[in-house]
């Protein structure tokens, strides 16, 4: 039997059949290697997005895999090719979409969350998601390009350049995914984070790290950059700490970019804003373009991506995987092997 | 005898005498025709600036004047010409100087706050700090040449462009003088504040005004945009309630422009920054280009600035002006007339 990881509801998740679907005319099906968890994932395991799911519901949506079938129209596709899947859903039509913006479409559907994801053997997607993998790529780093095309994003949107100093706070995947990026862009970077297994990790990769729970971080960029303060601050906390210290490390004219998922709105100094002429831009997922650089950067070969896989298990471990990342110990990266291919 | 105002500390302002020095061989003595009194006076008047003022102060910097005498090296000027000055000297070493951002120089000193100010009948200042003023523009307008330049600013930092819809939260002087330019600019302009004398006005220079503690803005908004909210949010009341509103009123990749100065930090909904990738753009001062716009706007003649003047007084009248200001009651911008000619 093709298995599929179902959401249930109240931080249950069954292993049942997959749903096998054959695709329609524009559609493609998607034998599925590995899909990766992610941090919204287990938001979704949590309940929090229980008002947009339909339970039961497959989930998951970062993805590599071999091409299974393809439907009638469907040409820049076939089956064998390896890809990836970009998975959004834009309506096409919002005054966002209209304006160029579709993946922040004001009605977007999110495949893995609004519509079936990933975890499964066989997953069926419109053709328009898809992006090739080329074979020299591995299916194991291929599930890291859609992680790293938010890293590719948020770099972009941050407008970094190379020579400038760059402070990412938080060095989880996506913080990581971040810093390789920044450091590929030519920029400097310190990570801060509080996670033991994460700072070893960060400093095994070559990157400084710092604990704002130990060190004085304020006092040692604006030492590091002769009283400047950091041209960039990635904002991947979703912490009120890091709300507070993102306006402290930035320099005259710098730019936050704020990747984190608030729940709360937290206290944030506006006074700082005007007085340095800071800037705050918020970023969210990606355009076809980061997905691109993330499978181009993926494919050089040169990025210790693979160091961010803390492990690769079965379907049938994704509960335990869940609960694993939750508790916030030695995880980065979890990947599932969804197919028995 | 000729008179300055100097704050005396303690919400006490005196009238004495003039200071009446003679200019170095860089700096250009003005005799002021008009001063105006701007929120950062009156907040020097409460003793928020007492740690940067040197006790008594002649304080002011909204001026406009004919130049008195000249310094030797001094090739630009000449007595007789009418002018105003940008009350800015910056330190031209620090790294936001060296960056090209010297407006908001790191050890900046603002001139009628950290060395002595306009309120006075013979002014002496760095010459690298004038502007002249077309003799065909009044002295009354020519002195709110330098609001006017922050609010060409603000406008040019927000990247406002002609069509697009703009929300100015807050119709004081700052927030009016936005609109205007903002409409110049050719955006739509919707204005909220709260004063009713402030309200009346700013529908009698034909803008569209709403109250957020009667209106529904947001709905607004979003029915005048056909769903996709403002282009652009100036941020200018510097109150929770309009930190609260900003995020809701912008559309997906909006820009809000943060021009008030917020003495505490009030809650934001970040989580609005990431999910429709917003713009939050911190504006302060003006730099020359923004001088050199605000005297074209100015001289133009077709803008309704001298509607904004509610009042002249005399130097004597100063104490008196500033209460009258921080009642918040029937007052847009108060000038000041200086000297006797």
């Amino acid at each position: 039997m093709l298995k599929a990881a179902y959401y249930e509801g109240s931080r249950n998740v069954r292993i049942g059949e997959c749903l096998s679907e054959a695709p329609g005319p524009d559609q493609v099906q998607l034998n599925v290697s590995y899909c990766g968890i992610c941090g919204t994932d287990l938001h979704l395991f949590r309940g929090n997005m229980d008002h947009r799911v339909h339970i039961p519901q497959v989930f998951g949506h970062e993805v590599s895999g071999t091409i299974h079938a393809v439907g009638d129209r469907v040409k820049k596709f076939k089956p064998g090719d390896h890809a990836t899947v970009r998975p959004l859903d834009p309506c096409g039509a919002c005054p966002a979409c209209r304006a160029g913006h579709s993946h922040v479409c004001q009605k977007l559907k999110f495949i893995g969350i609004d519509a079936p994801g990933a975890l499964q053997a066989l997953w069926t997607v419109p053709a328009h998601t898809l992006h090739l993998l080329p074979s020299s790529l591995s299916l194991e780093t291929g599930a890291l390009v859609e992680p790293l095309a938010v890293a590719c994003h948020d770099v972009r949107r941050a407008r970094l350049k190379s020579g400038e100093y760059a402070v990412i706070q938080g060095g989880g995947p996506i913080g990581m995914l971040m810093a390789i990026v920044a450091k590929q862009t030519g920029a400097k970077v310190l990570i801060t984070e509080v996670n033991p297994f994460r700072l070893k990790l960060a400093r095994e990769l070559g990157f400084e790290v710092m604990n704002p729970l130990k060190d004085d971080i304020v006092s040692y960029v604006t030492e590091q950059t002769h009283t400047a303060g950091a041209d960039v601050v990635f904002e991947v906390s979703g912490s009120a700490a890091g709300a507070a210290s993102m306006t402290k490390l930035a320099r005259v004219r710098g730019r936050i970019a704020l990747v984190a998922v608030f729940s709360e709105a937290p206290k944030v100094d506006l006074f700082q804003f005007f007085w340095r002429e800071l800037e705050l831009v918020g970023t969210r997922l990606y355009e076809p373009q980061d997905f691109e650089q993330a499978i181009e950067l993926a494919s050089s070969g040169t990025l210790p991506l693979g160091r961010l896989i803390s492990e690769v298990c079965s379907l049938e471990k994704v509960p335990s995987a869940l609960r694993q990342l939750e508790s916030g110990g030695e995880a980065m990266k979890i990947l599932v092997h969804c197919s028995e291919e």
